[in-house]
């Protein structure tokens, strides 16, 4: 599974329009085909009612690494069902990294594992996504 | 299921508190016991990678109305665990509305559905929501 | 939403053949468009290793109800993924009740929330399910 | 991650009295701590309305693998609740085995992972299974 140039370029080609990364701090660190490593620091501004961080930004998180092990074979990609359990709140301040794995492909479908753990190691969310491939997309973009 | 005073100053004080809603534009329409309306507009920096509304952003409105419905009786309650189904994309400058209704209660867990609706009408996502109330905590703040 | 008669004898030619629900003695007690009402005794064969009824038979009961809801409207339809939440646990004898209802239909993809309750009220498993309806089958029976 | 005595003993104990899987002839193959294998063929009484295989019963063999894994430990554990995704259909006299792995424990909760596989390999059905343990029990049976 050894990622190679254009796998890289198609990911950083759309990491370029992805404000939502952009705009939050969410780096893409690492993606391979049928995989990507995401990570984002909680911010002040990203807490919810309770004063921890808010699962939205937990599930994501989650979501974005999702979306870029499911973009990585080329063909426009898009979530169709996700699900997401929390298992530990987590903080302003903390370093969050997502791992998403392809778990299964068939057909113009997907389902993903992605596995958001604090940067000490512990986990904080486990998410599970089912993609689905546009029919008639082949390249890089939409149209 | 009139909506008392103490639902609405108690959903007053979450919001209030509550720095992510706030910070994304995002309205409290309405609580009563077990259910909650809030609404926010896609902006510029909420698009993926393909240029529409990112999953994470439309999750996160689902999210914050299931949050506002389950807290809705007093006790401090979390999510545990959520589902989410995106149905069609949503555009930049849509005006999105979360309407959250709880489902079920069995001892500390609910069961919540939201639906996430374009203003003009259409079903954008069904999100479920399950949570579980923190044993000990009776008061409108987590110690 | 009257179910007119095509719809009844629909239903009931998919049942003739439904062996599962025949065999368990699950009763096919109305079916309407988007909708469908299955009932189940738990019999002594249907616990697990903790003596109460088994998931797996408390799934298959809403997963039927499921079925006969989005099959419906006559062109071949099946689950593609469903998620289930056990409440409370169901025991030998229990007359069981699925109630499934459409919740969202959008192009060849269909969302139905099924309630299984017992015979006296209280509710014994909540289940969404999400179907596909088969491209190119039209008639009632797969091809 | 080897199985000691008391873990296969404990299995032992609870498939004896899991009429269930004894009256479907569902095998249990293997059991280890957080993990366990289970096989079930298709037989004529499973299909359902369209003659393949009942997703229902697809799902209660991954629902029982589930089981055996979560209770490896010994505490009496039960399903909160579940996901599952059909891959592929499955025919009468289908042989398919059920590889449940434990992904996450935190406090009394867990989360599995089953994967449902044609004897031939290809997969049939992703399942996700949510756990508890039950408070104040210790010992291999309820009380």
């Amino acid at each position: 599974m050894t990622p190679d140039m254009s796998t890289q370029a198609h990911a950083a080609a759309m990491y370029a329009r992805d404000l939502t990364c952009r705009s939050l701090g969410i780096g893409l660190d690492k993606v391979a085909p049928g995989r990507a490593t995401l990570s984002m620091r909680v911010t002040e501004t990203m807490v919810n009612g309770h004063g921890i961080a808010h699962g939205g930004y937990l599930f994501l998180l989650a979501d974005a690494a999702f979306a870029y092990a499911c973009n990585s074979y080329g063909p426009v990609t898009v979530a169709q069902s996700a699900e997401v359990t929390f298992l530990q709140p987590a903080a302003v301040g903390d370093e969050l990294v997502a791992v998403a794995v392809e778990r299964a492909k068939y057909g113009r479908n997907g389902i993903y594992d992605v596995t958001v753990r604090h940067g000490g190691g512990r986990v904080i969310a486990e998410f599970r996504g089912h993609s689905v491939t546009l029919a008639g997309t082949r390249g890089p973009t939409p149209s």
